[in-house]
Parts: structure tokens; sequence; C-alpha cells
């Protein structure tokens, strides 16, 4: 080895040994005679002592020329540090410095490589290598190795197998987003990148695996709109003979055991939520529970409080429904025509906002004073729940429409109120969600037809079957999320193991039998063989990751990331083809304008 | 869950129980009121008994009707076996059933689901999924979990950091062999598949990651002779501030751990031979040294032991070397025009085979007596360290050429004398390769240019690079390769770390400036920024796998693997688009006649 010792482990207990370290220079102090030399690797930072008198002046000369980032080795004897520096772990040592080779020069970096950069995104992204020295990114990966470590770790000791699914598989129509590649064997056609083995996963269950994992790769041609990236990671996980109670319960351990190694954390146990709970309580399918502020509905299925009073606006309401946002009775009208504006925006799209002040000396002061008198207003606020010193926010419109804009209004008001900290964890089991939504028919605008809320191959709730030929909206299915501080973390389902209702399924979608046979062909015939029933389910793993972190986006738990365009600036990549090597793919441009 | 227990866990001391198993038949035995059935899982085969008399008759006839492969769940009382079969863990109890639930029926498989299958190589890919529940397909897989799970607790343990690296990356003139993906957000670009990790893996140095490693699928888009697939996956490491030593001791490590985990054996210290000692004594830079049979050059650059008798074939020879098959002197004239048309096909393109038969009686006999007497052959065995009753098998010819076939004759001999056993594990490091080599030029048919013999990034030995503007050719590089039993498992190098020196290489190569600057400009910039020392290797984890499980193919060790034209014929892959797809992808067919 070029070094005896990495710049991390150097001790009280080292000293007077001669060693050899090897790293980076973070920084360089030459004062009064003395230079002190900061060297950095991964495991972390050694100061080394060059002193007039003491050492050569060849060296001190050589020492002098070294810039930031310079590659050096450096070899001497092991120190007691007269100034201790207690914030570094090696910081009772320093070396003195025999002998400096300079292993590479380097470059003044385009910015500056310490937790504080002045870089921008764009310069760090087209110098990721240098980013990635930084000790946070750096922290990030090593973050994300553990929770791979660990996650296989549990994985193993359930007698899970990690089997490698192919990277090269059959485009469906259904993956309109699909990545595909041309094949040069077999000119003219083209195999697609998975968007997930969820089809593979099946057969091995199929084939008997009975426990299948596998740390993966998936990819999706779509716009990367704030924080997806075109090829992501996901733990993806699938199971036979086993009910969603087992699956929950399998994984919850996943979670538990993933908390405890990589953040030292005890989770509770992790409660449960249907989907219609969902809803209703928070407007969104991923509540996040590390606040409360629940929906309460002034005017819908169970109440009204709210009509006969001419205001037509809520008369002619589906749903009014509010929060109650604890001790903020004193919002100046500013504020709330902030807020206002805040929900209106296009984003949002509520239509406006109504608020009512429990003020501190016991009044109630509303935006629609006009229609609703004190006694209105002392009945929505005991059905709220709100305290002198509150102040409830009202949004009202169609059920669907005004739970997704108070959704909205809940989130940013539990920022505001800084009830969203990261450092607290809220774990949540959403279950029984609809197997179907109704919605556009990108082949036939315009037209409407139903969509997979999970996917084609989720079973619903056998009680639930029979609504297959009467109402296809109520039935639910055997799918659950989970749900990390809002974040929707991962996801999965009992899955149909029977040919005919796998074609029922299909059909329901607006599959043709050919269709269906020509794309699914090979499961519908798999499960004639003897398909036992099984269940499972995907984490995303670099979310899964950005949660453990602590930070929001995806892109800082990914080592080489793309940009919003799909691009890697660093190897600037797509990038175009030579003529020939379009002709051996039997491929040819056809670029407009 | 749908079961108590697996197939394979009930022994006598669960005698009692009631247990619930589930799982597929394997087979029924009917006989004098009894039924026996064998119920098949991942874990084992436990055997459910029916009883006339003591069953219902409804069970008794359900139990008649199931078929091979149904998958059922079968509740019942542990019993103690009368006969009991030790053949199996299970073979002491067996389950006296009392419910029996179909849980799906299957057809009739197209195959045997046994370890002697009657299903040919084509039915058996197309239904993977059933061949997948064969024991010895899914001994296989298992194995390779172990392998992947070894090798991560190893290079875990070295403090080596698994790092994602990306799938879709930039193509490279180099790299003609390169699967590209069209970009629906970049309209005319590509990007490519990586056929290694390797610019990444070295940027990933650049960045102070000290250890890196990662299993990692890659892709070459090549035709697919004997046993390479389109996806492949790799074991690829890379450490910092290293020697070749550190990385051969630190390999070494794994393999011997891996060889200790997955096979229960001591490995000895692994040999190391050079490059040039290799093709010298077996013609071969992979030699299988399970067996000796060592090359000896009569006449070479060393010695002459043949010129000046007349022989023609011989004295215009720059080569005449031998092998001696020890105890064949009693080869048949058959067996030897046999041998010599063998060496004489296409493949081989050997010119013919001289022997000397060394007889047990002491007397030599030679198909060259014409030429040579008593005295030259008696020197030839003295030289070959023949004794009576071998055979001397002697190729003659160019150097390299004559190697080659005597390199295949010999591992030939070495089949047929059962010499090359697959549980008999030989590894051996070959080291000193030469830098590049000289081919023809792909671009410019019937041109010459220098190759790189392990890939650009390799380092010359420091003492080889004033050669690099004298003699190309005698440029020895810093690379390496692991060797088991004839086969190569592994390649590494130390890396150019510095940007001028890369820059010779690719010049050397062939590349422009501009060239250079376009392809690999991220990586001859990172090197400016402070590029650590670096060495690295990759394994070939599929066929390390199947060294392992002492098969052949590496096929048998990839779960959904494609055959020989890069068809998946179970989900019938690659395919072709709809014209809207193209059209979004900005490509078009261009399929000749």
């Amino acid at each position: 080895m070029l070094r005896t010792h990495t710049c991390g482990e150097l001790r009280l207990e080292h000293v007077n040994q001669e060693v050899t370290l090897c790293g980076w220079v973070q920084r360089v102090r030459d004062k009064g005679g003395m230079i002190w030399l900061d060297l950095r690797d991964r495991y972390g930072i050694t100061q080394l002592l060059f002193e007039e008198g003491k050492s050569s002046a060849a060296l001190l000369e050589s020492t002098r020329t070294l810039g930031r980032e310079f590659v050096v080795a450096a070899k001497g004897q092991v120190i007691e540090r007269l100034a201790k520096n207690d914030k570094l772990p090696t910081g009772e040592v320093e070396i003195r410095v025999s002998e400096l080779t300079v292993l590479n020069p380097a470059k003044l970096p385009p910015f500056l490589i310490e937790d504080d950069t002045d870089g921008g995104d764009d310069i760090r992204m087209k110098y990721r290598y240098l980013d990635l020295r930084r000790n946070a990114v750096r922290r990030n990966l090593e973050l994300r190795h553990q929770v791979a470590r660990h996650t296989r770790a549990y994985l193993d000791e359930l007698h899970f197998i990690e089997v490698e699914t192919p990277v090269l598989i059959k485009s469906t129509p259904e993956g309109a987003r699909d990545f595909v590649v041309p094949s040069r064997m077999n000119p003219g056609e083209f195999y697609a990148l998975p968007q997930s083995p969820q089809t593979f996963k099946q057969l091995l269950m199929v084939s008997g695996f009975d426990r299948y994992y596998q740390i993966v790769k998936c990819f999706r041609d779509e716009d990367l709109r704030a924080d997806r990236q075109p090829e992501f990671t996901q733990i993806d996980c699938e199971m036979s003979f086993v009910t969603q109670e087992d699956v929950l319960n399998t994984f919850e351990g996943l979670i538990r055991h993933l908390f405890q190694k990589v953040k030292n954390l005890e989770l509770p146990e992790v409660p449960r939520m249907t989907y219609a709970d969902a809803m209703k309580r928070y407007g969104s399918d991923k509540p996040d529970i590390r606040f409360g502020m629940e929906f309460v509905e002034l005017k819908g299925q169970d109440r009204d409080l709210t009509t006969g009073q001419n205001f037509g606006v809520f008369d002619s309401a589906e749903l009014v429904v509010g929060i109650c946002a604890k001790g903020c009775a004193d919002y100046t009208r500013k504020q709330l025509d902030e807020l206002t504006d805040w929900v209106k925006r296009p984003q949002i799209g509520a239509k406006g906002l109504i608020y009512v002040r429990y003020n501190a000396d016991g009044t109630l002061k509303s935006s629609v004073d006009k229609f609703y008198g004190e006694e209105e207003l002392r009945a929505w606020a005991s059905a709220m729940d709100a305290q002198p010193g509150d102040l409830m926010l009202l949004i009202s419109g169609p059920t669907d429409k005004a739970r997704k804009q108070l959704n909205e209004l809940r989130l940013e008001m539990g920022t505001r109120l800084g009830l969203r900290k990261p450092d607290d964890y809220r774990v949540l089991w959403v279950v029984d969600f609809p197997l179907l939504e109704y919605g556009e028919d990108e082949h036939n605008p315009g037209q409407g037809r139903w969509f997979a809320m999970h996917h084609p191959f989720t079973s619903p709730k056998p009680e639930d079957v029979p609504l297959l030929d009467q109402d296809l909206g109520s039935v639910r299915a055997n799918a659950y999320d989970l749900v990390i501080n809002g974040v929707e973390v991962g996801g999965g389902s009992v899955r149909i193991f029977q040919r005919e209702l796998q074609q029922k399924m299909f059909e329901t979608l607006g599959f043709t039998p050919e269709e269906a046979q020509a794309q699914f062909g090979f499961l519908l015939n798999a499960f004639e063989f003897g398909a036992p029933p099984h269940a499972g389910i995907a984490f995303g793993f670099d979310r899964l990751c950005s949660l453990f972190g602590g930070v929001d986006s995806i892109r800082d738990f990914i080592a080489f990331p793309k940009n919003n365009s799909g691009r890697d600036v660093m190897i600037d990549s797509p990038s175009s083809l030579a003529d020939q090597q379009l002709e051996e793919l039997s491929i040819r441009l056809a670029v407009k304008g």
C-alpha cells in the first residue's frame, strides 16, 4: 500500500510511530515559521506539521507550492498536538512530516470542496466528481450503502433469495413510457427497459422461489418533474402463500429494522389507515401524520352546518371542509389575504378561502360574517374542536377537489408552523385502495376508461369480486402503501394468480383477448401450470435513502444523477450517434423541424 | 400465513402437531386403500397420507383428482412414518391429512419437473418458469445468491462501498457494440448501456471514495457465440492509493473467502505467472493448471533439436513445440490419425501433428522416422522428460500460431485423459500483460493499428513508459487476470491517473485530441483536479457462479437468459413497436429488404 494508515485513524496511542498517509490537501496555514496542512481522505482529516529549523528547507519550500486538492503522500512521525482539536477524531495528534511526495497536482477546483460550498447546482453537476468529494454528499452515498446492506441482511435472514431479473425485456403498449433498445441481431425489433420487474417476480413465484427480493434499477421515460430520475432503484419483493397481513408484518419489520440500524431509532407499531379514511381525514392517500390538523367536514355526508344562510358558495358545494390552525387567530388581514392567494394559485386551484378567527378573548370573526352569525360560528368551532386563539380555514367545492386543495393548505400550514420536522419520523400503512380509477383514455382523447390504480396484476378483495360486474368504482383492492412523513415510500398488493380473473381484469382495462395474450400471454399461461397465491411490495430506494438522510431531493442520494431534461451534463449524454451505428441498428432519425 | 411450516422442516419432534403445508403435488401413489402424496416447495418434500377408513370419502375422492403440479394447502397431524425414507430430511414423518384445499389447479406441464427432465432446451426456455422449478436450476440460483452475499460481506468488511453507477450513459465509438437507447426528451440523441462502469468507478476514485464495488449488470451487443449473454453481471471493484500487489492480495482474499464459504474449500496460495511465461508454457493467457503437460520447445529461442535433418517442415518452422501425454504410447494408429484430423480442423488450423511413441519396452517410434534417428528422438524425449509408455505430440509453425494450436491439443488431451475434473479447482494470477496488441482496424479494412489489450485506461509499467516512443509491442502493462481451471474469471489493471499519460495513450490508439476530448473529456478533466493513483478489477459474476456450480454454461446460472439470437423466447422479446411509439422517439425503421 502507498499508505500505512488512513487520515481518520491516528490517535494518541500511535504517538512516535512512523506513518505514511495519502490524501488531498484540504487547507494550508503558514504562520511564523510553521506550516500546518490538513490532509483529507474518505475516512477523515489529519494535521501535518512542518516547522522551520526542524523540517528541511527543501521540504518547506515544496510544501509551500501545494495548492488545494493536490494529492500527496506524507511520511513522518506521529506526535501529540499541543493545541488539541476536539472536533476531529484525530485532533489529539499530528504528523511531523519528513518526506512529502506530490502524487498528482490539482488545478483550482471551480467551487469550494467544503460543507458550505460556493458552487451552484449546474457547476456541481458538471463537476460531479468534485461535488462527491464534499462530506455531505459522500455521507449520503455511505448512508445509501448502509440502507442496502441492512435491507439485504434482514431479507436474507428471512430466507428471501435475491434473483436478478433481465434489464432487456419486452415493450408493452401499457408502458407508453418505456425506454426502448433497438436489437442489432433482430433488425426492426426492440427491447424495453423495465419500469419494474413485476411480471418476472410473479413468474419466480410460479417457479416456487417462495420469497424473492432484488435491489434493482428501473427505468421510466417520463417528464422529470420535481424529483424524478429516468433511472431509479427499487427494493423489489414478492412472497408466496401469504395474506396481505403477512406482507404488512414482514415489511413493517424491514422498516423497523432499517430505522434501528441506520437511524438508531425504535419505531412504534406502524398504524394503518384505509384509503377512504385517509382521503376523508387528510385529503391525501399519503397523509403526513407528524401533525394533526385533521379535516373536519362542516357539510358533507354526515352533517350540514352551513346550508340555509344564503351563502351560495357553501349552499351549492358538495363539501365544506376545514382545518383548525392552533394559535393562529392573530394572523393579520395581510397574512390571510396572502394565504388566500396561495390556495388560488393555478397549482392548487381553489376558488377561495374562508377563515374564522376564534379570538383569544372568545369572540369569533369570520370572512363570512355577512351570512353566518355567532351561533353558527360557535357550532363550527365546536365541530372543529377550536379553542380561543385558533384559526379555522375552510374550503368548499366538489368533494375530491376540495379535499385535494385543503390537503395542500394543511401541508403548507404544517410547514409554516414548523410541525414537519425532518427528524420526526411517522410511518403509516394506507390500505384498501380502490382497484380501479376512471380517467381519460390517452389514445382516445375526450373518452374515459378504467385504469388500474396500482397495476393490472393487483387482486380485488375476494369479497368485492362480484362488484366487478356491477360497480367498478367501488371495488377495493388488496393493495397497500407505506407512507413516511407524507411521502409514499413503498407500495404493493396481493396479486391475481388465476388466469380467469387476470383475463377479466385485462378485459376491464380495455384489452381485447388478443392484446392481452400478445402482451402478457406468458403470464396468463404460467397461471395455468400451478401458480401459488402470492403478494409483494416495492420500495423506492432512492426516496427511502433521502428520507433517512433528512433531505428532500433524491438526487443527493444518487452518485451520478441526471438533470430535469434527462441529461448527464458531466459526461454530456445523451448524444448523437454516427450514421454507421444507426445503420447497423436498422434505424434512421426522424427528428421534426 | 397460509401455512404453518414449509415442506422441508418437519421432523420427529413435530409428531402430533397440527400443521398446514402449502406446495406443489410432486407425485401421488394410490395403492391398497392408501394414498401417499409428495408435496413439494422450495424447502423440500413432505409426504401426505390419506387412508381409507380413516380419511373421509370426500377427501379421498378429491385427492384422487389431483394432478402433478397442482397447488394445494393440506392441514393435518404430523405422525411418525412406518417406512422411513432416509434420503429425505423430512423422511421420518408424514402428515395424516384432515383437510385439503386446491389453491390452483395445473395443466400437465410440457416436461417433467424432475432432476432428469425429458424437456429439450427450447421447450425449457419457453417455459422457463417451469424449468426453474427443477431442483438443479433452483439450486444454481441459490448458489448465485450465496456467492453475491459472501462477496458483499468480504468487501463490506474491508470498507468497500457499493455505489450504483448509471445504466443510461454515453455511447462511444470505441464501443461499437454498445446497446443504445433513444431519448424521448432529447430527440435524435441516444444513451448507451454500459459495457462496464469503468470510467464511473475511476471518477469515484477521483472523488475520494477510496474503495468501491458494485455487483452490476453490463451489456454488450455482440454475436452470442458459445456462452455469452447480451446482459451479464460483474463484480466491479476499484481501490485508491494501492499498487498491483495490493489489488492481487485483496482479491486473492476474496476468492479464498468465496471458496471457503461457498465450497467449503481452503485454497492454497494463488500462484502467479507472467503472460510471457503462460504463453511459452501453455500457449494461452488463461492456462488450465489442473494438469501439467507443459509445452517443451524443441526448436525455439533457447535451443534447436530439430534442424538439419532435412525435415523441411521443422527446418522452416519458427517454433517446434510439444507436449508429453503420460501413458499414451499405446495409442493406435487410428487414434493418432483421429487426433491429427482433430488438430487439422478449421477451428484449430494446424497443418499436421507429429508424434513420437516412447514404447513401454524403451524403443522409440515416430511419424518422422524418415528424418530423425534414435539419437534425436532420445534427445527430444529427454528434453520433454518423457518416460517409457509416454506419447509425445509435436506441432510446428510460426510461434504464436503453433502455441495456440498446441494449447487446444493440450486441453483436448487433458479432457480425454480425465485430468480436468470440475471439482478440482486451480486458481492462478496471470500478470504483466502487454499493454497493446496490433490488429486490423475495423474502420479501415486491411489497415492495422494498435489496440489496448485490456482497455485504454490501463497503465503501462512505469519502467516501460519510455518504450511508448520506441517499441509499442514490448510495453508491458500493470494488468492482471484471475484464471480458474483455464477460465478467465476476472481481470483488471493499475490505471492511468495523469492526464498527460492518458492523452498519450489515446493518441497511441489513434484518437485525435478532439476525439479524445469529445469522448473522454470528463475523465481527462477529472485527472486535472487531483486524481489519486488507483487500480481495480472486475469479475465475471455469471462465470464465477458457473465455476462454483461445476457447470460449463453460464446460462444455467441466470434466471431468465436469452438464446443465441439474443431473444427471450419466454416473453417473446425483442418485439416490434407501434408506429406512434417510434414517432415519439423520433426514429424510423430502416430494415433492409
